[in-house]
């Protein structure tokens, strides 16, 4: 079994945000067994896992990417669409462009502690696009 | 259904390389549903989805992974084969050896300004394999 | 088919640890064409492939991830749990949290020098849980 749904997010400010709630509401019932792959319809923003509990552990995400990727270094060249947007690309890829999770017992089968994240990287996006896609039996 | 085909890319120059249609010209058909599932088999080369319009935005990538892991870092001990060397396993690690994207209606269900990137981290590599597993029905 | 082994690794200490035979070894048998997914229950501690031969690749990465996410950066807020702590949960983001491999002939279809890397990034870490998901037929 594999069906697929298309998730609506957002918008969202620039920053980490804990999406696990947003995205296990727009899924539908899970399978017994079987994966939860999400995949961002994007190149400015990313999709991890990390901590669900503190929201310091995002604050903190953030602003050290941006540290990481600073707006204005010199050897960019492609700057027409504002300094947060090579920025956003390079963390796009850095952080990835999708999560695979593992399904048990019609739940996601994450950490307790676990959550997944959506990297906004642009200072004034849209609504993003994840199509989640479910296999299992 | 599952099925695997091998790819062979390249050789590319070091850099950041739009390959989408270098893949999909060696997938044959995808599923009406599923996931596409790529695995490069190097240490030194990464994959990852970034923007497939301007060739701007993957030359800005490439530099600035240069900057982001220097190859002339102190704390490598891993010199043997080269300064480029140990460089290209970090990114390729922080790339990823691997993506998976959906599929819809036969196509790649990806954003409009989605490619898939090859990340050549060599300075002179060889042809580079990767691996597709196409998974759907 | 689809079907799911939780596996227990460590505890190892801080730094990059090759485990492809530690799951191997609790992966069971392998369907003949596939997708292996290994996934990390923990928000400390990454899953990457890289090089398997040579000590001093997952020795250098370890020292490189320590100078790019440095435990002492003015910016973090979440230090309750320690230097290590916020360095991790971002090393974590960095290496990724999960992986997939192609299987191919019931083996693992990777690179003859390609590896299963544990990445631990806390100082004094326990047993981690993987949640190993095979697809295939």
């Amino acid at each position: 079994m594999i069906h697929q749904k298309t998730i609506s997010l957002g918008p969202f400010p620039r920053g980490i945000h804990l999406i696990t709630e947003h995205i296990l509401s727009q899924c539908g019932s899970l399978p017994y067994t079987g994966l939860l792959h999400l995949f961002i319809r994007h190149t400015s923003a990313g999709i991890t896992i990390n901590e669900n509990a503190d929201p310091s552990v995002r604050h903190d995400m953030h602003h050290f990417f941006n540290e990481l990727v600073p707006e204005h270094w010199s050897g960019y060249t492609h700057t027409m669409e504002g300094p947060d947007d090579m920025p956003a690309h390079i963390k796009a890829s850095l952080l990835g462009s999708s999560v695979s999770i593992p399904i048990a017992h019609h739940r996601l089968n994450m950490g307790v502690w676990q959550g997944i994240y959506l990297g906004e990287f642009r200072n004034k996006a849209g609504k993003r696009t994840v199509i989640a896609t479910i296999t299992g039996e």
